[in-house]
């Protein structure tokens, strides 16, 4: 152990409780083990109780030059989950810091802390029979609304894009200094939870998706549950994903979808919610394409699958359910389903005699859309963990008990962003396609139309760690599906660890002015080392 | 002239041609004036025209230490117009940047530079036969987009809050760099122009409200033009404040109200049509109650005054009517009214037996209200250019020839923020009228439910520049006007070079660290010295 870091442990244990700073390797392994292979090691884990405490970390790291990186909850699974960008970094886990400490409900929000969960946020609101609802990802349900807000993540409902629905950071600086932005720099301003911008330079983006400091508080607005709501469902065959984008995209423009849509195709929709099926194929991969035929047939999983809520009155949502009707009729060979409350509870009553008229088998459907259509009611969910389980040969444990962390299971997320056509989106379906068979994989996509003229594409590359070989084969097929997409113009959303540093050099003249706020704000560049730091031409 | 400003006006002179460095006195006496007394003069302006002489004019002035003052098109009506917030800066006037470099029809945007007018693109969407709309605003029709957007400027639609709806800055540092923001940094980016993050650190807020740089270009979502729009309108006794704003709260928060709605009182109603009744109240100010009771009822107007759009398919459109009538059912004296195109239209021929059955004056009302329903429409207008000349002595020239700076009219706006309840609103409407009185003007006021959850209150302080005593006494009011508003915890959305400088210091750490900045970027503080900059406790 490096002395300085040696000095830095003397003086945090000054400051903190002896079971606040973890050193014992088993624990530190487990912070070190994301969902593919990384080589950064964890010297020590502080576990700070409150801001105070991060504030004492922070000016004691600077003092002795040891690099910090803070995690909320560490469930950035599929990007790098707790591990830090850089190699012997100390980890701040934020997680003990989970208070709630303030609720609106006439105006609609919380302010929160790092360690505060969905499951948690969620479970409050019901208790405070508040009649608003959380936007929930399709993340375990112990993951940070924070840290899923400042790496700019999605949900499902009308307030999907996360970062463009919080207010009033709190933020300790590397120089341990704390501040407050927007209105909530002045003590006394009324108006901090429900006005982003302040007055004078809007700041919170700075804190966003970087390493300019550790925040510790923010307010979270709410979405009113609505007087009704009505998922929808739609499949069309895999050559129609170009002219489903066209068709959805002046409904996202117009207003009538309110929320973040998904489409995934076939391969994404049915490693959702399943194993490998190593028997049926023998072993061989990737997925046979005529097994995947079958089964999709067998499941109701068209080739492109999307899948949206209209929000409203009653009214409001036939009259969007005409349009969208309207807007999809042209498109062949298309299943539209609708499902709101009353059908998701019959449906469980008539799937034997649908079974029977339709030889699908509604048993499965369901099981695949109630979490689904949970989401677009803010209700979090473990139901899409097992999926990192896909290329395992054990089955997955339960949903609450599985951890893909611990169980090796082989995931890369990469997230491009296009505007929202239907040319944009077959691009990059041709691109991953390729790029993912080659290396042996299934090209699991969903593409979400995340604002009103925007795609992000998230690609899933899943693997079994427990296979050297497969393992050096899926970063090979994430590096160079990354530099393709980027070839083509679609740059990612968001970054895993292992992205990081792989995007081209920006223009010199901005990685100059950013490198002058990082130096100005942490001239001994403590918090998370290479963190969405810019490359540089040589 | 300081030698070093004489030694940058030569180099200037060697990359602008000669009528693009303007320094005769007339000009710049009119740059050097705005709606209320000012002392900042202006030794130079320079029109540059393209990004490049930008950059010349910026490391020029770096070079020659010369702080420059950069104007979109100088139209910031009542917050301080074309005039600099320091005395001395050369002001750099970007009207003649006026392009409007890119235009995606499908995805609903434009790219433009800081000299293109609301009216121009208006103008431009109508020719392209768009079906987009802007989201204009009540300032006149020649005001920059880029210039409100970056003020944090509020319209009328879907699209009110502009900085929320832009992406891919290009911005001219203070040492002569350009960057461009979020996926625009790397030129082959696809999405630069249709999601505002891009990737790390969202850096468009930190050029919003500040002194960081010139920005260059900025792309504009726009919206589609909807199905049907009805607008309404609805007034209430003035002690009914608290209660309509806490009967629309519900209906901004889930949706019903897409679109900042804007409520005024009577003072505001009339003095925004018509001039003060000098010859009915024998010159007496503040203007008696009596005649405002009298002029009110003639003119169909409440205590308090909303009006605001509904946005959707005529279905939507009706449910949403209904919701609204049911939320404002149990409001006392409440006169609710629809108008769409068609009743519109057809208005202007039952003027006269309405006025017969009615006793109202429609011809007068239309008059009042065309202007309005047209911004719900995107339409901009001169319209409440006349209302800057409510005490002056002479009539107003017509709206298009309006000029209130160089007519000597006194304007002076203060627009704090508050959380969207009844309460709040109603201690903004006492704060107002105590202080407004008490200095004898009226006490104008509208209270814009500009985001879901937060009131803009834009107070208008009229008075005439030619009374000196008026003016003395209108600046004070203002400054003893902020100040309680301040103490109550009302901060401004936005500042006037007059309130520039007079907001409490915030926290230190947070202007300590805002300063950092501005040093990492512009250690000369070239760039609009003192503009939205903190104060500091001594």
């Amino acid at each position: 152990m490096p002395a300085a870091l040696e000095k830095a442990i003397q003086l945090w244990q000054q400051v903190l409780n002896s079971d606040q700073i973890v050193l014992d390797r088993e624990t530190l392994a487990q912070y070190e083990t994301a969902t593919y292979k990384t080589s950064q090691t964890i010297p020590v884990i502080l576990r700070p109780q409150t801001r105070e405490q991060v504030q004492d970390i922070v000016r004691i790291a600077t003092q002795c030059e040891t690099p910090l990186y803070p995690i909320s909850t560490g469930k950035n699974l599929g990007y790098g989950s707790a591990v830090p960008t850089a190699n012997g970094c100390v980890l701040i886990d934020l997680r003990a810091m989970n208070r709630i400490l303030k609720f609106d409900k006439d105006l609609a929000y919380v302010t929160l802390e790092p360690g505060v969960t969905q499951q948690q946020l969620y479970d409050f609101l019901l208790a405070e029979k508040s009649g608003l609802w959380i936007d929930a990802t399709g993340a375990p349900v112990d993951t940070s609304i924070m840290g899923n807000t400042l790496e700019r993540g999605f949900g499902h409902t009308r307030y999907g894009d996360h970062f463009r629905n919080v207010s009033g950071l709190e933020v300790v600086l590397p120089n341990g200094d704390c501040i407050h932005t927007g209105f909530a720099r002045y003590p006394s301003a009324t108006a901090s939870e429900v006005y982003q911008w302040g007055v004078g330079p809007y700041l919170d983006g700075l804190f966003s998706q970087s390493n300019f400091g550790i925040v510790t508080q923010m307010t979270v607005w709410l979405m009113p549950e609505p007087d009704y709501m009505q998922a929808f469902f739609c499949s069309v065959d895999k050559d129609n994903l170009g002219a489903l984008v066209e068709a959805l995209r002046p409904l996202r423009l117009d207003g009538t979808l309110k929320s973040a849509m998904h489409i995934v195709n076939t391969d994404k929709a049915i490693s959702a919610f399943g194993q490998y099926p190593w028997s049926e194929t023998n072993g061989v991969t990737p997925l046979p394409r005529d097994w995947l035929t079958r089964k999709s047939k067998e499941m109701n999983v068209g080739g492109w699958n999307a899948s949206g809520a209209l929000y409203g009155t009653r009214a409001e949502v036939a009259s969007a359910r005409r349009k969208l009707k309207r807007a999809l009729s042209h498109l062949k060979s298309k299943r539209l389903n609708f499902l709101d409350d009353t059908t998701f509870k019959l449906s469980k009553y008539i799937r034997i005699p649908y079974k029977w008229l339709t030889g699908v088998d509604l048993d499965q459907v369901l099981e695949l859309v109630a979490p689904i259509y949970n989401l677009k009611r803010g209700i979090p969910s473990n139901a899409f963990l097992p999926s990192a389980y896909w290329r395992k040969k054990k089955p997955p444990p339960s949903a609450d008990q599985a951890d893909p962390n611990r169980d090796r299971c082989g995931l890369l997320w990469l997230a491009p962003i296009a505007p929202m056509t239907g040319e944009h989106a077959t691009i990059i379906e041709s691109i991953v396609e390729e790029t993912l068979f080659h290396y042996g994989f299934e090209p699991a996509i969903s593409m979400t139309l995340l604002t009103e003229r925007c795609i992000d594409s998230v690609i899933s590359i899943t693997y079994d760690r427990d296979i050297p070989e497969e393992e050096d084969r899926a970063l090979q097929c994430h590096d160079e599906l990354l530099k393709k997409l980027i070839a083509k113009g679609y740059y990612p959303y968001r970054l895993s660890t292992r992205a990081m540093g792989q995007l081209p050099a920006p223009e010199a003249s901005y990685s100059a002015m950013i490198d002058k706020i990082k130096e100005s704000i942490d001239p001994a560049r403590i918090i998370a080392p290479g963190r969405y730091e810019e490359n540089k031409n040589d």
